[in-house]
């Protein structure tokens, strides 16, 4: 009997957790240097919490349980509505804007597939209570920045959904036929979106609008902003989004695509809305989403506005290939005469080194044969001779070189390495 | 309509989550310097990975649910049994030994109470492949100096399964029986262990020999195995545990109570076992607990011994007070007219520090009372005048001094501060 892992999950072995952590720091850094402080949040939410912000339809796709206690719960499909939940419950007092980041593991249920797993991993930051420009520019360069400092070339969407919404509001007051209208253009599935809207009875000026818009795209977002200005009036979202853009000079990105067809799929998004996406593996695929929402209002928390943006950050992985940097390994060879001594030494370099003692009971030459094995970077031989004359032996396992040295100077020399 | 985080669980804010950090951060600094490699595993799993290991018993303690795919499926209460599983999939042909640490959460469904959550953190290490006192010795002594690296005092008890064992063999054959003789002395229920042993028609010289072992205990570890000796007869696990004791004093480890009473409550364990205590809010409460067992050949992998240990993460960040260092912060202060220079200021000077940039169309003095209120370390000024002159203005917020700087002169101050 062999037990396996649950279907559509990973086990990450010290390699990959190498690479997983180094990508990890350097995202980190990144937020910390803008000013955003962790949070994190339970692994499961009661499952209200997710229906309120996506509606029932989500059920099929979540991981949802009845606990002990006969409450309906949830292992977490996305971070940002506990981010606003814990807002709400504890964060309500705190001075604005409030800037967050959280890394955390996230549950669907679906069909594995290539890249596509139950268990997945979220970078990402949420900006409370801010609706400027600046916090839409600040989130976008946030996300390019992240991106970049991993050595990926983002291509970079923004699009703002209140043009559309405008359109919506003279469509429909119901929020049902709106939220379908905008699954449809997010699937990018025009022909049930005009069967749909002729079954309203939109008129034709009107769906021409929706066309108009959703297909307007381009490289230079000014123009762009323009033509939306001829179809749906001078509305203060089109200025702001001309702020964002001029920031977003300031930030040195200029290279991105203005589409106002960028929906996003989530009845939650208020005003700006991007996505990233990535050269790797063949196709381009999307690494990022976000956008400015409102959520805090749904769960009870006041009209907050809030911009954010979640990195997949298993894409990130399959795509990036920052070069990991294995800590210095000396494995420290002993005889049963000299290993207690072996350990004391050993304990010495440790704040300074990664060092391996016998733990099989091998003799020398298994001892040499094991650091062969693990490539090590250094054999440090502990024997008789050696304490006798002070002198311990080192053999850098690269070249092959073998010195003498005082444990003093051993220490020195691991000190300088480490740093 | 106000959501809330499930009982028992916990949502961790910027101030606590930068204090969880750090204590990782020393964890896995210490756990590498030995020469250990991450793993990181499923957050949850098959049901029976867990029933197999601990019992059916288990299962009301467990979040468990059935999935969509009708399979049974826990949320992990720990991670020795995953490690295991992720060893026998994944890990046979790797060398010997092999050196894995985890850092998790875990799930656990019980009346929350204080210190108690249902969803909790374990930092724990697991050594695979050897049974020899150099494996055992290692374990303790590197759960011992994870300890001390944050600061805490750890009381370490040490016993010993196989004498228990070798009395349980000559009471019963039924693991089932054995494993309630090992719970009431685990509980240390006395009464109730005597009269399960009558139940058991168990002699009265073994009932006292049980005594006499079970309560064998003492500072002199030399001592008390000569003791046992005495009691159990010249077995080879006692000659290994003396071995232990001189590594351990080789790794600087002297003071500890060798225990025979110790027997952890988990049937799997099969010779050392330890448990490390540190005083924290009012009573002396249990950090780590480890030792050597076999799980693998349970979960199909062959007869592979193992030793570890778990560290209650929770439990030693109420107890740990070690500072945690802020970073520098610097409000960079600007007029619309400079805004986008100073975001490019703001960008020349984030490898090195934190820089925060107004999101919220504050006016110069609204920015200053932001600084002042969250408590940054430094203010820069970014105003037309400064921008003329070449030189900006950089307020130091604790000593209030106030210096002109030109943008190179800042990059270099910050560089130096960030080493």
């Amino acid at each position: 009997m062999t037990l396996s892992k649950p279907r559509g999950t990973r086990d990450f072995l010290p390699d990959e957790m190498a690479r997983r952590r180094l990508i990890e720091s350097v995202f980190r850094k990144t937020v910390q240097n803008w000013g955003y402080g962790e949070i994190a949040t339970p692994a499961f939410e009661e499952l209200e919490l997710f229906t309120l912000k996506s509606g029932q339809g989500v059920i099929g796709e979540i991981y949802n349980f009845t606990d002990k206690g006969d409450r309906e719960m949830a292992l977490r499909p996305e971070l940002t509505a506990p981010v606003m939940r814990a807002y709400v419950n504890e964060m309500q007092s705190f001075s604005r804007p409030i800037k967050l980041f959280y890394f955390g593991n996230c549950f669907r249920y679906e069909r594995p597939q290539k890249g596509r797993y139950r268990e997945f991993w979220q970078f990402g930051a949420e900006l409370i209570g801010s609706n400027k420009p600046e916090a839409d520019a600040e989130v976008i360069a946030l996300a390019m920045k992240m991106i970049s400092a991993v050595g990926i070339v983002g291509d970079l969407h923004i699009g703002n959904l209140s043009v559309l919404r405008i359109l919506l509001d003279q469509i429909t007051n119901e929020s049902a036929v709106s939220d379908q209208i905008m699954r449809y253009i997010d699937k990018r599935e025009y022909e049930n979106l005009d069967a749909y809207l002729a079954e309203l009875s939109v008129s034709t000026e009107l769906v021409q609008k929706v066309h108009k818009i959703i297909s307007l795209s381009g490289k230079d977002g000014f123009s762009a902003i323009k033509n939306a200005r001829e179809i749906v009036g001078d509305l203060p979202a089109l200025l702001s989004f001309e702020k964002t853009l001029t920031l977003l000079a300031a930030y040195g990105i200029t290279d991105y695509t203005v589409n106002f067809g960028v929906a996003r799929g989530l009845d939650y998004y208020t005003g700006i809305v991007f996505e990233i996406y990535a050269d790797g593996l063949g196709a381009q695929k999307q690494i990022c989403g976000g956008g400015s929402y409102n959520l805090i209002s749904l769960f009870g928390g006041g009209d907050v506005v809030s911009t954010g943006f979640g990195l997949g950050f298993d894409r990130i992985m399959e795509i990036c290939d920052l070069p990991v940097e294995k800590p210095q390994t000396v494995v420290l060879i002993s005889k049963p005469e000299t290993q207690s001594i072996g350990i004391e030494i050993a304990e010495k370099l440790r704040p300074r080194v990664s060092v391996l003692t016998d733990l099989m009971g091998r003799n020398f030459k298994a001892q040499m044969e094991y650091a062969n094995t693990i490539q090590a970077d250094y054999v440090l031989i502990v024997g008789e001779k050696e304490l006798e004359s002070g002198l311990l032996s080192l053999k850098d396992m690269k070249t092959g070189e073998q010195v003498s040295l005082t444990l003093e100077d051993l220490i020195f020399k691991f000190s300088s390495l480490s740093k």
